[in-house]
């Protein structure tokens, strides 16, 4: 729990409370909002009902970092996040120290209560939003600052290439042993035609040799809306590329950087991925493809690899009672499932299983794609 | 194919030209719009590359009645349809006899052109949008038209009830055999848990006992986006009903009718048949659920039934060469699918494989829903 | 009475009745709404006060009709009057007849009814309507359709140059003998300062003059509300003009037309005819300005003429009771007067107290500018 | 300039760097933009040009810290202020130290620097908008925090009345002696009937009455655009007013309190004003018959007051040359000019001949009104 929760506060390390206060779009949130609203996740759904003797830090609090949930109550308007001045920074920490306090005091008791893990595993959600809505923030700054020293290590992409699978039936979805979100489940059965995968994300690369082939100048190779928005939005490239001094670069967190041609595109909407995949002679595989191959995959976890499928409950699923129903269930239409982890995803918080999911038009995540095909 | 073609012009019979030249909103089309872009349809896809001598009738027409063809070239913006009010309707009529005649020439050889068989589905479906764009036009007129004599008969619907499914391996898809889009293809293998279907549409009585237990008033039946549309939109009952001298009441074609409590419930969104399964502590069918028990579904083709299932393509499917890619290929994203068809589908025209697929707020088409659940 | 009503409908002549029902965009009416308002002002206010036996030809149309008066009652939204198909032209015309007869044995009787003159003139103004309306919704019509045989005859202008004029006090606003609109009242002294005006309107000629010298590139020129809408709008030229062929052109009621030099521009939105007299080294002349030296203008009545005066009332004034007080009352503020008329404004409507008005960004009116500047 | 320096930075006195990064809106700015754009007004314009040593703080400010200036070149779009969370408050208040120091070295040289005292002038208007710009901000913060200990002192208003004049050939705008904004000149002669003007502004108790009367339930007393603004709105009382536990409250710097009945009534548009007005049976006063009698008007300089008068450029106004046109001259259309100032007014900063301007839906600024009428 303690690594946890420092952790999220080690990611905004150097960071001024100015920084911390501001909301770069309506889809974002201010880093200080993250860190009140993880904890207020954990004052509501484990202390509140977990300890008689618990008293809240402060009411007001309750509405204030409210994200979405009906259940609790009335909350600020989304688009006006960066506009709570108040609390200051300094007494959203100090909330997190009360918090922190009283956990430490409940499990010292016997069992963990039982929204402990969901509640962890939700603050590490909002560790790598922190991170994706700080870019967004940063992008808008025409001083485009930086606010981490490096990018993390990596190894090299395997090869180009193919892998096939088999198909059949198979089983996808978390068998219920161990943590969970509630959209993971249950698992079930799924019949699948022999289809192959790529053995790596798409790359920078590879992308340049769309953009270089007119890729975003084609209306053929995109969804009707999709192309409405490369049209209004102007889009000519990933989202954070500019093309500078005759080279494109892109921004990230350690600052404006050249496109690495060897690296995963990042930073595309599901609509760019699959227009892409179609010019590709491919298409994107769908979720049961992904994870019943999960093991195989080469350069998983680097970005989050947009799936061709629509996020809808599994077969079987039911809402958690509560509350708890609002955290996945009521985002289940008109956003696609991501699969695989990203870079700025905390170790351990990702598996096969995992059902990250945005609109189509989202491009501020750190996503891209993989391609797929038929086998034979 | 005269038969075809004549019934789309009794559609608009005792319409006037102004009737038929108004557009209710972008999302609808004028009459004379649909007369004219079926007209389109055969003259770019059938006579034109079937017959050396076929001449257009008027060279402008190719980009007055393009809907969205790319790869046709250039169109006017979808919401000023209502605003050509040139070519008349008496040139769009000639225009359709011209069209006609050319059809006839070319039938009266030998082998029916390729095209010719998805003309006249096209024209049908427009038949049906007519109707449903006209509604729509009529109802944004204080004076509430009506432009049908009387309803369409029906049967009464079988009670209601629950049909059990035991699962297992089906086939879903278009075999090839005979006439089908091509988003209705491949046939492919499914593989379902046991499941239960209502034994007839939800009714116009359900629907006020939703409605009475405040289903348009409680957050938590409804996805977050449906939320939202009911807020802003203030909706408080399906399309076109208004509650006057104490009584629910609907605009149909016919006129403004008291709401018949047997009927099935129509002109709803995918996000009220969503909100209003969970209601009911059911679901909404996938696709294959619906499609492997259609032949023995009550009460259907009285109003398109809602489904779980995004308007994804088929496992297998590949979009057809040209301009036909673009039919059903550029719109699968961001919609639901329909099964069944309703009154205003023309006989003959839907199959157990037709997926028409709407974005999930449209209300204007005459859209209802089938309860579905878990089987034993 | 009958010469106004009639030519009213000569100015449809040709048209059908497709043409006559649509609406180019919020701001313009379809010219079958013109018939039925002209008329249903004279049904509301003439005819209903002065008349006990009159029958309304159809209750509800003093509802459909209606276009801004709360006195009245409720309306159809603006942006709707385009999907009134019912009633049709012909019943609008039947209307008109009976209105007519009214009207006619309503004077045959003693005293003329008040407002009965009012009635005329608000049909003359909506007769220019008509003409600018429709050449709106035709400019978004690809065909480009005309409906006037050629444009009105003209002299030739003035050459260019100054009139002086020498200040001091003079009077404007109308002075109560014969018709007046209620906002060109009372009339009052006004104190003017020596000052010049142009001898002519500004010309096509000056103004692709003003273009080539990147009249539309520099902000400097520009109010900053008016330079939005220059970039919102990427307005290069005046409305209706377009570069084909190797030379600009513009959109008349008798078709496509290279722009005539030596005629006085027109189509320029107040933003626009602010910038260019700013870019002359010039400004607007403000109203008193215009209407004190009224007389001796040249080319004056071809192009309505901005000036710099916002529509505010006159010193003095006081709304008319009852309805007519929002003829113009409630549009006094956000608008600019204009002075003189144009082509399309029917004879003997205008005076010199005359006062149009129209937003600054308004520029499907025909309207353009002179130039004034100190004097000495 | 010390003072007016300090007089800055102690009105951001006890609040934090997040407060004064934050943007209420798109017509606010954050504190922290305040206080660097008026230290960017001095480095451009007064110590570029004076001093050839001078080294700019830093050269990407000129940027950043632009306002509107054309002439100056490229800014962030106006509604992205509040992202600007680098450079941080501490660099600012650094850049402010380095400005003061250069200016003390320029004034400790001989002359003044001819944009010295336009640079304080404008440094005032922006301390009054630092006030305005946080409470807007303060509004939104469920929170609703206080930031100044109590109001400023303030005496009685008079008693309710009118005050007649004369009318006759008067004078208004800056004769040129001591410091004005350009848009206040040159001084000219006006001719005006007689009219009369009220003891005081308007009384929040007054504005109660017309709250009670309905006056935001009746279309009849509003502008049809200032309608419009009360539906879409839904105005039912002053920016900042609730009504809470039994009565009218309302925020202010030092929190919410309940509406002083005998106060001048603050935070209404132009088209509130002018609706009271009308209510009244008055009207707004227009500029002239305000500032010939400013020195006999009661109450003066506790809230801004409405006029009639569109901000437009007085007889013989010649924009100044340079960067200087487009301080007041790019805003002089679809605005209403203020007279007299308000209690958030540095102290002297106000003239008879100041003319302050916002656009008719402006309800963020201390606006209030006084009222006018005809005399005898």
């Amino acid at each position: 729990m303690r690594a946890v929760r420092a952790r999220t506060e080690a990611l905004v390390e150097g960071l001024t409370a100015e920084d911390m206060g501001a909301q770069a779009m309506p889809d974002a949130s201010p880093a200080k909002w993250h860190l009140g609203h993880t904890t207020w996740f954990f004052e509501t759904f484990v202390l509140g009902p977990s300890t008689a003797a618990y008293r809240p830090f402060e009411a007001a609090f309750r509405t204030l970092f409210n994200s979405y949930y009906d259940s609790v109550g009335p909350r600020p308007p989304r688009p006006e996040r960066g506009l709570m001045t108040r609390p200051p920074l300094a007494t959203v920490l100090a909330w997190r120290r009360h918090v922190d306090q009283a956990l430490e005091r409940l499990l010292a008791g016997d069992a963990a209560p039982p929204m402990l893990a969901l509640g962890l595993a939700h603050e590490e959600q909002h560790q790598e939003l922190m991170v994706t809505d700080l870019l967004a923030l940063f992008a808008r700054n025409p001083l485009e600052p930086s606010w981490q020293r490096r990018p993390p290590a990596t190894e090299p992409l395997p090869a180009a290439g193919w892998n096939a699978w088999p198909g059949g039936i198979g089983a996808i979805g978390h068998d219920g042993a161990g943590f969970a979100f509630d959209n993971e489940g249950p698992r079930h059965r799924v019949l699948l035609a022999p289809y192959r995968l790529g053995r790596r994300p798409v790359t920078a690369g590879e992308w340049l040799a769309f953009m270089a082939d007119d890729g975003y100048r084609r209306p053929l190779l995109w969804q009707d809306d999709g192309w409405a928005e490369v049209v209004a939005n102007r889009w000519v490239a990933p989202e954070y590329w500019d093309f500078r001094d005759g080279e494109w670069t892109m921004l990230t967190p350690w600052g404006r950087r050249p496109v690495e041609a060897a690296a995963p595109v990042a930073h595309v909407s599901w609509w760019e991925a699959d227009a892409f995949a179609r010019w590709a002679g491919a298409r994107l595989p769908n979720e049961a493809e992904w994870e019943t191959a999960a093991e195989g995959l080469g350069g998983c976890g680097r970005v989050w690899e947009w799936t061709a499928s629509a996020h809808r409950p599994h077969p079987g699923w039911r809402a958690p009672p509560g509350a708890m129903g609002e955290y996945n269930g009521k985002f289940m239409a008109g956003r696609f499932v991501l699969k695989g982890g990203c870079w700025a995803t905390p170790p351990g918080h990702v598996r096969p299983s995992s059902r990250n999911f945005f609109p189509p038009s989202a491009r501020w995540q750190i996503t891209g794609l993989r391609l797929a095909g038929e086998g034979q």
